[in-house]
């Protein structure tokens, strides 16, 4: 009998979330009912908006519950169906959580999804061809709604959904900048995706450095703003926005583990008349096939540039989600399950 | 010679204005030229706005010039005319500012607009039939878009545009929770406005007591918020809004005088998908006879009620004024003139 590994919430953390939080179990494998499908996972996606999950509070959705299966993206290869839409050997996505397989009811719609891997690498399915893509997509698209000229921000610039934002952005004539941590990241936002500028605000402590930096930045001021991160970075943006400018919120990870992270002048909504929206990207089914109509085409084509972080094996996923909150990736975290 | 008199901004205030930043003059009624008209005011409106005015640094639009005559909205009667399209006894709305007579360029569209006064009284058209009660109109019917049954909040609710919002609100089928400062406010508001309920702001000091009350008067959560006054009230409405709450940024008067007014969880944004928009209501002259139409008919039939605070003389105006700002009126802030 196959063996499954299994990733548990096995208590909620108070702030930072350690690797006592989370238990690794083995079970075996249960044998299918009929219209089940057996998943081989070869990818877990790892992402920020699974520490809000892990509260007990009210946050985007029902929390994820004590010594059940962490929630989570994946992606693999059927092994075994007894469904008649699916075949040993297909590559499907879907939210298999942090184990090595998944028993999916494979006629629920949206669970299981097939895709096609001849021009786009199976792991993109879980960032620029996947969720993260589409997130960045209706936060660019349907909610900044950019116009050639303008200039658009975004925060974590370097990450799966920063770097589609900003590569969508210019792709519209935008004026593109980044915030993102580090050196390097700038330097991958500006020399690999072709942001207009990037800002590395661990160089920037206080807020008169950080805004003094983007007022170099965006001479012209920000006429959009994907916020992926809050605090400080979302003060110093607001200080610059445009009569008319429109912020998606689509994550405040400075505010994740707790920390109070007040807005300093919400004022400015009024005196710039600005539109501040936030959204999730589950709540916008209808606009997923063409975004990712948009975005596998951009990947296939070379033009829509990604960077990944790989962490080995499903044993390593806690500690590398605990980076993921603090930054230690590149580009989209993915732990590799085969 | 007529002799007109003016009150001009003598110097910005520091924090909480004073009569001493306003100077009185007496200077002559002018000659008119082609194509221009006299109008003698009757009443001079006093409104928040003309606090963010004072200030040098940018707001809504260009700051009030010194030793020039304040801006303001004026009703009044045409004593001479040398346009084809006004006679003397014409009753006509503009802005007139902070002055007995007013010269006004009457080819130059939008400057003056002749009232109809048979069923209107004509110092409705400085309330709502005027200026905030399209205010109230534009924030609640294009902004929060309420529905029937959903809860509806606003702030300042017996001033000219609070007692608007909620009156339209409730003609719309929504619950309606006001906040006001004072018994009598409040009880204005619910026994003779027809809200729901009504918070009186001034018996809680604190978050938790506030927020308590609100929740008492908004049992099912807040769907649409129509914004004020900002502060502390601002962070209790947030907390009790539902998932797709739409809040309308009409104005922070907790904020005018300088006062750093953060907003405590701006992260709310994010897990209640809310809508925060920033509005000036001189930006969206086209729903301007839409809105006039429908406020003209709601005060005509007496469906729409409001209440007016009268200053007597020019003279009483910078009084008037600091009192606007404190919460001393009662309903619309008028200065009679005549």
């Amino acid at each position: 009998m196959t063996q499954n590994q299994q990733i548990l919430l096995a208590s909620r953390p108070q702030g930072e979330p350690s690797a006592a939080n989370f238990r690794l179990v083995e079970v075996p494998v249960p044998a299918l009912a009929d219209g089940q499908v057996l998943v081989r996972h070869h990818y877990l996606s790892l992402d920020p908006y699974m520490r809000g999950r892990m509260n007990e509070g009210k946050s985007y959705a029902q929390p994820q519950p004590l010594d059940q299966v962490m929630i989570g993206g994946t992606v693999g290869e059927v092994v075994e169906s007894r469904h008649p839409g699916f075949a040993a050997g297909d590559k499907v996505v879907g939210m298999g959580g942090w184990q090595l397989y998944s028993v999916v009811d494979a006629g629920q719609p949206g669970l299981l999804r097939k895709v096609d891997t001849t021009h786009v690498p199976l792991s993109a399915y879980l960032g620029a061809v996947g969720m993260p893509g589409v997130t960045a997509w209706v936060g660019l698209i349907k909610i900044i709604e950019p116009k050639a000229g303008e200039t658009v921000v975004v925060s974590a610039a370097s990450g799966a959904v920063g770097s589609a934002v900003g590569q969508l952005a210019k792709a519209r004539g935008c004026r593109v900048v980044g915030f993102a941590g580090g050196k390097d990241k700038c330097a991958y936002a500006v020399d690999e995706l072709g942001f207009d500028a990037c800002i590395d605000y661990k160089a920037h402590p206080d807020l008169k450095s950080l805004s003094a930096a983007l007022k170099e930045a965006a001479p012209d001021g920000v006429d959009g703003y994907f916020e992926n991160v809050g605090g400080m970075i979302l003060d110093a943006v607001m200080l610059r926005m445009n009569a008319f400018g429109r912020i998606a919120f689509c994550g405040m990870i400075s505010g994740y583990n707790g920390e109070p992270i007040p807005m300093a002048h919400p004022q400015l909504i009024l005196t710039q008349r600005l539109k501040l929206q936030g959204f999730i990207v589950s709540e916008h089914m209808e606009h997923w096939p063409e975004a990712l109509k948009e975005l596998g085409t951009l990947v296939a084509s070379g033009k829509l540039k990604y960077r990944e972080t790989v962490a080995q094996g499903l044993a390593s996923a806690p500690e590398a989600f605990i980076g993921l909150l603090k930054g230690r990736n590149f580009g989209k975290q993915l732990v590799k399950l085969i």
